[in-house]
């Protein structure tokens, strides 16, 4: 990159255009380049990487100054970079950002994760992506931290880039004091007791998604809950191949069940 | 398991209960154990592993048979395998099957499919879980292929089991003549045009997604693409933990930008 070249900045989240924690991004990354946000008109929260097929979006644009433009989307965030990139930006963003997300997104967390779900969009499209969660829900936490390590991160992956396939899902402690940084792998583990019910007016029974944590492996300081409970940043490299490798042999190796199911190796 | 033990399965899917694939599915697994099917009460394409967190959900019994229940469900797949497995099994099932899809969910439509994140889902419980799709989009599509080898891909798993964290994402072509099974890897690629837009009666904006697969290795028969095209119903092992592990060495030499972001080996 030349010095006078300008990085182009795509952003967008779950907790839709007017949430805190956007705004905080947005602030902590202005000085790095143009930015263009395509954020949801609206909460979608835990949207994963879903996307809308049956009915049709719209975007409106919000705001358009001098190096920064904003646009709101009917959709999901994953809809929001697939517009971003195939109708509404001129080139190809050099760094795609997503949060800062109110809540966690460490652990399992990633599979649910709309923030998460953009920031995967933006690996897919071959575009250095990095989700930002803070471990705070209140949609008037402090993202001083988050934001401050927001910026340095994405810095820094503006100057190295990531490799093809690859995004970086970091998550930020809601303590005042930060260790610094480390890099982790996705904790081990599942939600458990995941619902609470109550009985509407017809007598009926209604779920409510609640749930607690359980950690497999609280104790192993390589693992990102590891890292946010102990006051440090965690940094998880997040790949869209979910295929297991190493388990290809080992089922090429079944025995054949009949002629039918013949493995070919 | 002695020879009287019934194994528990819990089917779901993305296309609703009503569709003929999760239909032909049922078929296809009731002489192998007691089956409990929780399924969407509509449509929920592309609904990924997304959650519902907002709203509280409603289940409501279409049939109980010896052998066979049915429930509807207000909300997604993942949805409908958290309440399956919280509050409508006695106990934990042996098996989650999800599907038969309507359309492919090879290459990176593992990241948008609700069959597969039903089937991620099962497996973040711990429980041997397939997502099985067919390639053909129609509502009266022939499950005749996807059916005989659903049946025999989950006996065998029923017989064998898989790996935590491990889950298969099973995809059958829509020919007539099938070659066999190759095991594969999720193929590299990326959807491309994938909008077309319309024009609303006030003047705006319409976003309809649609698309061109772009297969970055059309030639590699290891991937799941290249099985479908050649006859062969393919079988993608698919993990939960998304970490890139090979990277994170590499992260941890990233040069220090400041005294505040040290990274902690």
């Amino acid at each position: 990159m030349t010095e006078n070249y300008k990085p182009l900045i795509l952003i967008s989240n779950d907790d839709g255009v007017e949430a805190k924690g956007i705004n905080e991004l947005i602030k902590a990354v202005l000085p790095l380049g143009d930015v263009v946000v395509v954020a949801p008109d609206g909460p979608r929260s835990g949207m994963s990487s879903a996307i809308t097929s049956t009915v049709p979006l719209q975007i409106k644009l919000l705001k358009k100054n001098t190096g920064l433009t904003i646009y709101s989307c009917t959709g999901t965030p994953v809809d929001c970079i697939k517009l971003g990139i195939n109708q509404i930006l001129e080139r190809k963003p050099d760094l795609i950002v997503t949060g800062i997300n109110h809540g966690s997104n460490a652990s399992i967390c990633v599979l649910y994760s709309g923030t998460m779900g953009a920031a995967i969009e933006g690996c897919v499209f071959g575009i250095p992506s990095i989700g930002f969660s803070l471990t705070d829900h209140q949609p008037d936490a402090d993202f001083g931290n988050a934001a401050y390590y927001a910026a340095l991160i994405s810095r820094k992956i503006l100057k190295e880039g990531l490799p093809q396939g690859i995004c970086l899902n970091v998550n930020v402690p809601g303590t005042k004091e930060i260790k610094g940084i480390k890099i982790c792998s996705q904790t081990e583990g599942q939600w458990i007791k995941e619902f609470y019910t109550t009985t509407d007016k017809k007598g009926e029974t209604q779920y409510w998604l609640t749930g607690e944590f359980d950690n497999f492996e609280p104790d192993n300081p390589e693992s990102d809950e590891w890292a946010l409970a102990n006051g440090y940043v965690s940094v998880v490299p997040t790949q869209i191949d979910m295929t297991a490798h190493e388990m290809i042999d080992k089922l090429k190796h079944w025995e054949l069940i009949n002629e039918k199911l013949r493995i070919e190796n």
